[in-house]
């Protein structure tokens, strides 16, 4: 049915590479007989993971990487000296046309420059922001952009919702993605001079489902599902969710322990709370991609294991199916006009 | 041994006026013989519900204002045309030095607009921040600006880690409090444009004890006791805290009722679980001040019940005793040679 893909793997980025990357790839192409992984890293490392697994071999390919970026390094130093290093390599590879997407566990710094620098911005596409999903208790809402553009201008945060509405809705199946534009306030008036000015260009578009501003507390309900904001709001947003979400974890298990009641009363709840914290793991919907780029780039969390590998490169299966950037280069460039 | 104080209490501001604000000051003043609190309302209102208490009646006067402003009024039409509601009139006792302080749980904005028009800044300050205090493992940090201004210049963002700093010293007893710039990421160089230029800024002053960076994830480790941030930072931070917070509780809450088995567990563990959730109790610590202006006004979260009134009023007595804003007027005012 599906036409031929092929994934570029970063098999050395991530804490658990090269294990989890490789066998990732393997997972990934025993279920998709239209999927090529080209694994790119050191090739004898990579030989030896791979000669753990029984898979289909035309299915992979190796390219050679010598070098390795490891986390802390700085990120434009990183891209510009480590010429030889498996995420340059591979980011090369997509740029050229020998790949269709990037999938990546790498130091985040790095795969941004290199994003923006060696795979490069789609025509049209000011700034190329990082979308991450956040649980909700309805499923699932995107923050973009996460972490890429700092200091962002009105008509890059007008492409975020743009495109974090694009993608929402053709790889995550959401019809009419609602656009929430992250603020202090409901009222149109309320907020900092970026976001006033966003208000009235969202409100103008008639491409995206805006809903009008969106507060903190709003995120996690589920209220929207696109939610637009500069990378220094989304970044302090994300990791206070995941700084919340950790203490009340340690706090609760530190509760369960604390008496020998409360520990056979934990024993009794844990099945059911097992099940309830699931909806806290957003894995399930891959890494998080770099929006606006000339082919997809899915960053995956440092700490992923083989089967988030296996979904980030399924991720870049249906991106690629649902012809994600080719619906974005052309409402980027529609805004143009 | 304390000198006479006299607290502004709101009578009519909050969800549960006018009953929760005059429990609130009977109980204060039944504790604090030095303690006089003026009830700011309508009159009649206030003594029907005094007449409900026995209590020394030369601790509490009335004073009359005939009008409300209620949630969701516009700010400054509310100030400037309800001359004669509890807050304002509240607030130009203050003014007037006829009170010390004024504890209200009117509408935030409203507050902010009447704190720096009719009780003004402290001579030197450029703006007047809100501190709210939230959760942590460790106890409480002070979020400073958390609401009152989100398009903020650096020199304004120094004075909040100055007066924030004063504040958790003198009021909340922390000896050097730990000041954190809230940023998105570690070092010196990460962030946007102002934060670097505040990092810079915040590094030459010997007069608080500046650690960095702190990013979203490590608040509520308690790696800082105040916590530097425009009002928009703030904001969101504060709303995402408090949103992630109730999903939690929800989902839990649900989990417990989702089988027999679970609920059997949950009857188990829910002594303990209660007295770990009291963490997130926050009330303890009082309401959010407002710093910088000629003297404390505290605002109590809309929905006090009379005990966080009581505990607001007893944090205007502390702030009074340890001199709080004579230490900030005086720091401020070295800060501009």
């Amino acid at each position: 049915m599906s036409e031929k893909i092929r994934v570029a793997l970063d098999a050395m980025g991530g804490d658990l590479a090269p294990a989890a990357p490789v066998e990732g790839a393997v997972i990934a192409v025993k279920e998709n007989k239209d999927l090529t992984v080209v694994l790119v890293g050191k090739e004898d490392t990579i030989k030896a993971e791979l000669s753990k697994y029984d898979y289909p071999k035309d299915q992979i390919e190796i390219v050679n990487a010598t070098e390795v970026i490891v986390t802390g390094e700085p990120p434009v130093k990183s891209i510009q000296e480590k010429k030889d290093s498996s995420l340059v390599v591979a980011m090369k590879k997509v740029r050229a046309g020998e790949a269709d997407a990037l999938v990546t566990a790498g130091n985040t710094g790095s795969v941004l420059v290199g994003g923006q620098t060696i795979v490069r911005r789609e025509k049209g596409v000011s700034r190329a922001p990082i979308g991450t999903a956040v649980p909700t208790e309805k499923g699932v809402a995107l923050i973009v952009d996460a972490g890429a553009n700092v200091d962002a201008k009105p008509e890059n945060l007008v492409q975020f919702a743009i495109m974090g509405s694009v993608y929402m809705e053709k790889a995550l199946k959401i019809n009419s993605p609602k656009v929430g534009l992250l603020n202090v306030g409901a009222e149109e008036e309320k907020g900092n001079a970026l976001t006033k000015e966003v208000y009235q260009l969202l409100k103008k578009r008639k491409d995206i489902n805006f809903i009008g501003n969106i507060e903190g507390n709003e995120i996690s309900k589920g209220k929207a599902d696109v939610i637009v904001c500069d990378a220094f709001a989304g970044n302090i947003l994300l990791k206070m969710y995941e700084g919340v979400s950790k203490t009340f974890l340690k706090l609760i298990k530190e509760t369960f322990m604390s008496s020998f009641k409360s520990k056979i009363g934990a024993l009794l709840v844990k099945g059911s709370l097992k099940e309830t914290l699931k909806v806290f793991d957003v894995e399930k919907y891959g890494g998080a991609p770099l929006l606006g780029l000339s082919a997809l780039v899915v960053k995956a969390h440092g700490n992923s294991k083989a089967p988030a590998f296996a979904t980030a490169i399924k991720q870049c299966i249906s991106f690629k199916e649902a012809k994600i950037n080719e619906i974005i280069r052309e409402k980027i460039n529609m805004t143009e006009e």
